[in-house]
Order: C-alpha cells, then structure tokens, then sequence
C-alpha cells in the first residue's frame, strides 16, 4: 500500500509501505476511504512531538471500510463503514472505566504519533471494538471525519467544559478549524451571544456564515473592551481559547465574567501568566483537556439529525495519494484560505 | 461602645465610637459577644486593601444578638442570637440570585471594608434577612463564629470546588487556619488521603491530629515525589492552595493528577506561572472563589449535628476589649502557635 | 379600575374593582398592558382549586407598566416595563435561597389565586424587586408574556428536568400549549428525535410545524411500539408528561429507555400507578415541579437573542375587556384550534 | 468441585459438578476463598426469578484467587487475589461505554443467574478484566465480598440516587442488609440525620450502633408524623426505600420534602401507588437501579482507608462446604438475628 510518511521535520513523502497486519486479537484492519490533515499534523512536520520518528505513517483522522478483524473483536465485520477516532481506547483501563480515553493506559492519541496512521490506503486500529464506531453506508464521509478530530475537540474541551448554555455569551479566541468546531457546536447549546476573535478577516468573515453573533480583530486591540461592550460590561459566561499562545490565553483572562468558565483548547508549548491578583475572587473556572472523544456517539447523533453540519468546514479536496500537495495548502492556511481538506480515494 | 479602630497602615486602637444606628430599613444591629480576626485583618493593617480607611471599624466574623431591627427585617427580632456573615447579601441582585453572594451589587465584602465591622460592642449589618443566621439560645459561640468565614471559605473555595469525593487522594498547600478549616470539611466526603503540606512543624502536627492522614514539611523540597508516591504515582485528586504566593501556586501544579481539581483558595497579591505545557492535556480544572457563604445553613447543620467541630482551631482567647493583645498574638502566630483567638465580651 | 372576577365554580365576570394598593413597601403596583389565560385559570373555573374565593381577580401571567413602587423596592421605577412572574419570590426565605421559588413561604403561586391576579387593568405585585423582570421598552409584550408561566413550566419541569442533551430522543406526551412550550424550549439543546404525542390531529400538525420531528396520535393505541420503533428498541432518553391524567402517565413508563428520565408536567387530580416490577432495575429517574421561574432571566436571553420564538403559540387576540370572550375562546380550545389567547388592553 | 446447586423451587444442594473450564479469552476461573448469601438467592430459592433452571450453581458475590485467565485477559494473572463483582461487565456495548454497567449487553447480573455463580469452589468470571477487582494479598475478605453487591447497591442505589450531602436528613426505610450498607455509605458523605426505619426492634438496634441518628419501629403506625416531627415539618431530604413492598414504598412518599429525593433501592414484584395527586408540586426527584458497581473502585479505596468498615454487617460465618446451613440461617434472618453470613474455604 502506499502512505504519507514522515521522515524528519520538514520532510515528508507519499510512498509504498507494508500493508499493516494484524498484530494483536482485538486490532482491526481498516481500508482509508477519507482522511484529512490536522493542526497537529504540521506540529509534527515541525519537528516538534519527539514521540514521531522517522519512517512513522502520518494521520489520526480517518473514515473506512473495516478489511479484516482480529479474533477478539466482536462489534465490528469485514465490510462496515467506519469512522476512526483520533484516541485509541482499551476500555478497561482505570482513565478509560472513568470515560477519560485521552488517558488510555494502552491507548491514547497514539495514531499517526506512536504507531502508523490514516493517511494510508489501510491502517491498523488497535481496540477496534472501542476505537472505531459505526456509521451507516450511505454516510456522508466529508462530513464525519471531522469527528475523528476536531468536533470532538471543539465540543470537549471548548463547549462542555466551557459550560455552554442557552442564554450565556460565549467568546471564542481562534477561529481556525477547531475554534470554528466549537463555534458549530456551541450552537447545540443556544447561547445567546457567540462572539469570535482572530486576526485573519477571512476567518472572521467564515466564522459570521457559520453563526458566530459577533467578530472582533483582534489586530485591533480593543478586544477587551468589545467583548465587555457586548456583554453589558459583564464579559462572556465562556471564553474559549483554541489558538495555544500566551498572549492569547491572557486575553482569555480579561474577557471573562465573574463566575465564568476558562476552557483551553490549545496546544502549548509554553507556560503562560495567569492573573490570580484579580481572578482569585471572581469566582473562576479553568479548564485544559487533551479530547476524550467520549461524546462521539452524542456527535455522530447531532450529524445523523441534521442539528450540526461539519462538512461546512471543508474548504479543499484532494485524492489521497495527492496528500504532499494537500498538505501543501493546509500548510498556507491563510494564503489558501484553507480550513479543513479533504483526502479521499474516490 | 468601643471597637477596634483603623487608622493607616500599623495603627490601630481600641476605643469610642457612636453606636452604629439604623441606617435603610434593611438594617439590624447586632450587640457583638463574639467575635475573631482573620488573616484579611493582618492585610488591612499592613495597608494592602485601599478600600479601608482611616477610622473604620475592623472585623468580618461575629457571633452576637439582634438589638434592634429595620421596618423592613422579617426573619429576626430583638434578643435573636445570630451568626453574622463575612459576606453582606442583598438577595435580590442577578448574582445573589445565583447564590454567588460574593459579587452581591449592594453587598459582597463589605464588613470591617467598605463599612465599620465586628470587633466592637456594636455593628450595623445590611440586609439583616439574608446576611445573619439563626443560632439556637444555647450555641456554642466560640464553635459557630467559625462559621462567618474562614469554614465557608475553606469548605466551598476549597472542598467543594475541589469536587472532594468519598475514596479521593486531597493535598492541602498551607496549614494555617483556613487549610485547616479545608482539612476539617474535606472530612465531610470522606477522602481517602487528606496530605497537608506547610513549613511549619507546629501546624503540621495540628493537622495530623485534625485528620491529616499523612503531612509534609516542604521545607525538603520533595513535596511533589512524595505526593506522587503516596498516590502510586498519580497525584492528588484535588489540590487546595491556602496561601496565596506564586510559589505554592505552582506546587500544586506539580501535585495533580490527570483529570484532578485545583482548588485556589489563597489570596493572592501577584499573578502566578500557569504551566500549560504540561497542563494543557491533562484534563485539569482549576477554580477560584470569594467565599459566598451559600453553604452557611447546611454548615450549621454539620456543626450542631456534631459532624464537625470547629472549636478545634480556636488556641487563645481573649476580652473583646482585649483586641489589642488579641492582634499582637495572632500577628505573631507562628511563635504564639496560634490558630484563630477568640475575642469575647463573656 | 376592571377586571375578570371570579363568583364560584362556572361563574366569572369583568367589572369594576378598586384598583389595588400598595400593602407592603416591597409591593409595586403595575398597569397590565398584555395577559393571557393558562390551564389553571379553567382548573379554577371548574372548582378544583379550593384556594380561590368568591370576588378573587383571576389571572397570573402579564406584561406590563410599573405604576407606583413601595419605599422598599430597589429594582424598578415607575413607567418601567415588566415581566410578570406567575410565582412571588421573597427571596429571603430557605426555599428561595435555593432557587426553589415555587416553594417560598411568603409567595409561590399566589397571583390569581391567593390574592388578586394579572387579569385587570392594575395588579398589586408583592416582592416587586424578585417577582418582577425589566423588558426593554420595545420588546414584543405578545412573546414575552409566554415568560410569565408557560415556558418556564415547559423548560424547568419538562426539558431540564427531562435533562434534554444534543443527540437525545424525546418523547413528549400532550401536545397543548406547555407541551409544545417544552418542545420548543427542548430544542434550545438539539436533541436528535423530538416526538410528540397527542389525539388531536390539529396540534399534531402545530407541533410538526414548531419542531417535532415526528408525531403520534395515540388513538392508535400503538404509541410505545411506535416509539421503541423510533428509537432503535431502546425506548425515548427522556419523556415528558404534559397532560396530568393518570392514562397519560402510566404511557410515558412505556416509552423511556433504560437509564432515561420522565420529567412530570401535568397537574395530576389523583393517584398514578407506578411499574416498579419492571422499572425498579432500569435506572430512571423520574421528577416532579411546580416551576420556580428560576430560569426565567435565562429565558429571557433567550428569546430577546431569537433563539425561540414564544409567539408561535399565540393563536388568538382580545381587548382585555373582552376577557370573557377570551375564556370562551380558550375552554373550547379543540373546536377554537386554540392554543394561547392574548388579552391586550392596546 | 462442589457448588450450592438449585434444582427448582426450595430446592438446593452441595453437590459435585466440573470444575469450569474457560470459554472466551476473556474469561477467568477463579478459586472462590469467600463467598456469602444474598436476598436474592432467596428470591431464587422461591421460584421468582425464572431465569434460573436446575443445575444452576447459586451465588453472585466473592473474593478469590484468579485460578487461570483466558489469553485475552490483560489485567489479572494467577495467584491474583480479586473480588468478583455481582456484575458482568463488557465495557464496550454503549451501556457499559455510559457506566451503565447493570445493562451490559453481554453481561449484567449473569453469575448464579444465567451462568453458574460463585457458592462453588471455582467460578468462570466472563470479561474478567472489567468484572474482577484487583485486591491486596492481605485484604480483609469477609470485609471486601461485601463490595460484591450490597455495598455498591446501597450506595449507588440508595445513598447517591438519594444526593446525600453534609447536613442532609436521611430517612432509610428498611434496616436490613442493603439498608445497612445504605446507612454505613450514607455516612461517608456526612448527613445531620440517619433515620432507620424498620418493624424489627433487634435490627433497629443494630442500625443505631451502626451510625442512625434515630430509628422508628414502623409497626407503631406514626412514622412520618416522627420523621416529620424529627426534621421540622420538613421532611427527609433524602427517603431511601430498601425493602420492595408497595406499603413501604408509599410510605417513602408521606416522608420526603419538597424538593427531595426518593431513591429506590428495594426489588419490586408489584406496582405501587404515585400520589401525584400530592407530589405533582413538591418538586421530587424518584430514581430506581440495578446496581452498576461503577463505584467499586472508589468504595474499595473507602475501605482499604478506614473510612467504612462492612465487616460490621457479618453475623454468621460458615465453611463453604456447609452453604446448606448457612441457607438456613439466612432463611431465618429475623430469628436467627442473621444480616450477612459468611461462607468460606478457611
């Protein structure tokens, strides 16, 4: 078979590999049928997650066709459609037993990372009864592998942490794709005010089209300000923070309501201030959380029904074996104007 | 009547004062019979809380009895023994109506702050209905004047928002009165561990005989191996920081296990290192809190039914006219070991 | 000043009354410019409620002017719009201190019933500052006026007691006007299934029109096979009761999954019969209100940010002194197609 | 081996069978060192529980040692020493993925129902990585097979369905066995009353030097006018049904406030009667469950801590060998004064 494979930051290729076996009774071997390519992706190409080596399959996100099952598996047959999860789930471990799979003892956020991954024609999915879920056949493919990733990742740890309710003002500090996956599932609570904040206009003006109430560039510098403006000089109930930079964390501080929710998002790779001096009375929750991918099934029911539409997020499509040129584009986000691409092999 | 007296930074005396009258029909004042001084008092006097000035009565703690009522007082009558609040609560306001009476619009923290408080013969207290609380004829003074502040403090900024759970490993940073206070209520879940953590031997032993299951002097700087070895290697399930310096701050960082709470009780003067490198993906949720005093009437329950006993932090006492002394004892704690000193007109 | 007065069982009348006073300094008295009338209103007319005596101004839901205000109230100020709550909240007591306003000992539902109600030209609010709710001066008072009573039953007693989340299958027995206010206020959290369940073909259809994604005539007698149908087997995660008959309850133990929630709307007149030889080992939880109106600030927000539209139900249209005409419209509500009337004095 | 062997209604024996061999990879064969009798044996015993045919070895509570493990299980290896939980877990079918343990769908309450149980001297555990609980070598076993079922039943079931918080009046209607392990669980949350309520003086006797605050001997007919009476008009915050009987579970209904919880834990042969016709208003929360033993690990910790101590319930104690006498003695708890009896190989 043939894969996007990673061989030291900066390079990649798309070439012949084994076809991965099966290793273990409770693996599954699933045929790629769509893929696409994450933020943490070019984190990766970065240089920047040690546990990648060279020679490693990249991909964690990925929708297929189960080709051949280990002895141990009993949900899943050749055949089925799935949708692969970014976090490979043993079930019975202590964090898995408590829903919290990030965690996994045997598991984790290990493909494309500390095994092969889903940009290939096949990949090995470890746990498959726990890790891979059910779609139907005539599934929409664009629109679910957004919830291998980052509509899990959006809704976990930006609008259930964040404690999204109807009625609440919620600011959103990000709006790449995983600022605009919780801007989308936020909607499932039907806050009042959905308030997005970027410095890419074009982002801005993507994010108004998919239901944010209010915009701010934050180029500006004038977000604080805004946002307690909007929100009757109380700040937002919510404030997410889906970038992964200090600064913008210490925005997140200044645009938060007494009693309100923090929930981080972001990847960092750098500790950041946070201002006790004035939130140690303001009755403030905080939160961080690497994606449990617990509320898949919640998902996948939002999407079935018609109550949230990811493909909204797709802006670009390739074939798979196209995935240097995919990766390209999504590497010039900006320039290309570029949220989520697709890979697909049809 | 007489009461203690600020006058700048230093100065404080015990002396006249006109007799607190009615001021809104709201009001009732209360003939003071016991009352404490808190950690907050010591920060007043070194002149760290601009809203105090000079000539305010001090004090945010008090036992006493209803002496006369406003019009519009419906709960209480003359010859009432009450638990005065630290926290003044209009009840109406949209955070009294979210029990968050910290950020009450016409009250919060007002007590011996904004208006003339508890140590003296007399005070005024505003919105009498929802700001005291009945206590029975016979009640244990010295017991229940623990529950103006530093028990609900300890209880929800700590306890509760450290979501302390039946079988849970707790580390507590700082032994002082209101770690203390976090100890004793932690009690009420039932936590398997309950680890404090203080430089001060004294306090470390009175923990131990408080319920401490184990203690550590982080003098040693082994704080965080300890910890994680007493836990197999996790952390703790919920960290309570009682001090308020950057330093304890980040220990407890150090101390969390994935999924844990940290419980930010500490007030604090200088903003703190957030590490979200590490943090960002393990599903840590940190709070803050001004005590709201909503817990009050089920602490007074868990006093009067014998579940808690409060006095245990009570190490000196003294005449309220004694005040003086009192502060000069309880400035100096950690010679005097001193915990809370009661002040008293019995 | 008018309005419609109640003369025992079958008997009302719209005439001349003295316009009330003020009684208490925490009283306003407010001129209605909007009413409505409720189910409860037709329970009184019926005799069922013993409460109401011969001379009492019917009528608990309004919009409307504040006229005059007691020395006591803090919140409002003569010419203000607002939002007439259907339950007095002193706000002091322990049950309002819980948000259990339905509870509260010096209020609760006692407009148009223990004292003179909303159904008149001028209505005595007691506890103005917690009974009250400010209006923009422009709001849409047919819209708003849903607020005093229907939503807030639909919302707190069926759908978050119902504990309604994204991908949910909700089923709601009764589609009159609290069914469908829960089954609007149910989509405020995106189930993925919302089945509606009634005898009468024309609130099928309203239903279908305001969201339901599918409906059942129960005449057929095959409502549980349809719903399990529905649901892949497993019956609806959360069932609402909006009729009160114990037939209609006995359904709703049919229709919920294992693990799901029926959530009690009705005003039951008698016993029900409960199954717990089957349900006592399927883990439901089954609740029970008289709504509190906590939820009404959320509500608020809610409709001012177009999130629902409470007016949908709004079928009919009289001259407050049309009042009578209005209670003939809504008694036969089946024939009239009738689902909520407006009494409007503009 | 021999095991306790139902041949039909009032029909046991010990008696030869062979030993079980494993049937899955997941499976484990477990040497059973403790075991005891639960009510619903006796349920058995009477005929009521059909899905149990001659032949069926009895039992769904033990500690032992792990014998041999299917090349699936992960968790354990012979010579582990573990508690066998009443509940068969797969921990992949969407109830076990909810926590729901009780609706597995290839599990559930399997042992000495559907499959042979664990009155034997060897056991097949199916999904023995999610079934079996790791134990200390020198756990104190007559102590930890309580966690088998009646501790998690009480606890799960009674004491959080019921949301026992500190300060809470408890009322449990029911003082044996699982109204014990209610009563001893209930305390690790700290309430201000534990009522025991119960027609057998000898039982009563043993809740009060278990922890009840009070007891009432129900033959006396005025039981809620005490519990009234004992929680100022109130009522109980939390009412706990612990026997199965539609009189206790009506009287449940007379006992709890507004506002409360009714927590069902008693198996059901008969309907009962709601009075909606009174509680429609007071805003009840009603739960039923099959146990899930989620809790196990955290009720483990509880122990192995100090914190509970079920070994208080164990009356009797017998070889294995002499289950048939040990049924005996538990047929005739009242008489014999018997709350859990011990069956065991040492």
């Amino acid at each position: 078979m043939r894969g996007m494979v990673y061989h030291g930051p900066g390079k990649t290729n798309w070439e012949e590999k084994p076809r991965p076996p099966l290793q273990e009774s409770t693996d599954a071997i699933v045929r790629i049928t769509t893929s696409t390519i994450c933020g943490s992706d070019l984190h990766i190409l970065k240089g920047d997650v040690p546990g990648v080596v060279d020679g490693r399959v990249l991909g964690h996100e990925a929708v297929g066709m189960v080709e051949e099952i280990g002895a141990g598996v009993q949900t899943f047959k050749k055949g089925d459609k799935v949708l692969v999860s970014c976090i490979t789930s043993c079930a019975k471990c202590d964090f898995c037993r408590k829903s919290m799979y990030s965690h996994c003892r045997h598991g984790g956020w290990i493909l494309g990372h500390l095994i092969d991954g889903t940009q290939a024609e096949y990949a090995r999915i470890p746990y498959a009864d726990t890790s891979l879920y059910s779609l139907p056949q005539d599934a929409d493919e664009e629109a679910l592998v957004m919830l291998s990733d980052i509509f899990p990742t959006g809704f976990e740890c930006g609008v259930l942490n964040g404690k999204v309710q109807p009625g609440d003002s919620v600011a959103i500090v990000g709006s790449g794709p995983v600022g605009l996956a919780a801007l989308l599932t936020a909607q499932l609570f039907s806050p009042a005010q959905l308030i997005l904040i970027d410095q890419d206009e074009n982002r801005l003006r993507v994010a108004k089209s998919l239901g944010a109430t209010h915009t701010i560039n934050s180029a500006g510098g004038k977000t604080a300000e805004i946002v307690l403006a909007l929100t009757g000089g109380q700040g937002a109930d919510a404030v997410i923070e889906a970038i992964g930079l200090p600064a913008t964390f210490e925005l997140c501080q200044a645009l938060v309501a007494p009693g309100g929710r923090i929930a981080n998002i972001g990847v960092h790779g750098k500790s950041a201030t946070l201002h006790l001096e004035t939130l140690w009375s303001r009755n403030i929750t905080l939160t961080t959380q690497l994606v449990d991918t617990a509320t898949t099934p919640l998902l996948l029911k939002a999407v079935l029904s018609g109550r949230i539409d990811p493909k909204k997020l797709v802006t670009h499509r390739f074939a798979l074996s196209d995935a240097g040129k995919a990766y390209d584009t999504f590497s010039n986000a900006a320039r290309e104007k570029a949220l989520k691409v697709i890979l697909s092999t049809r």
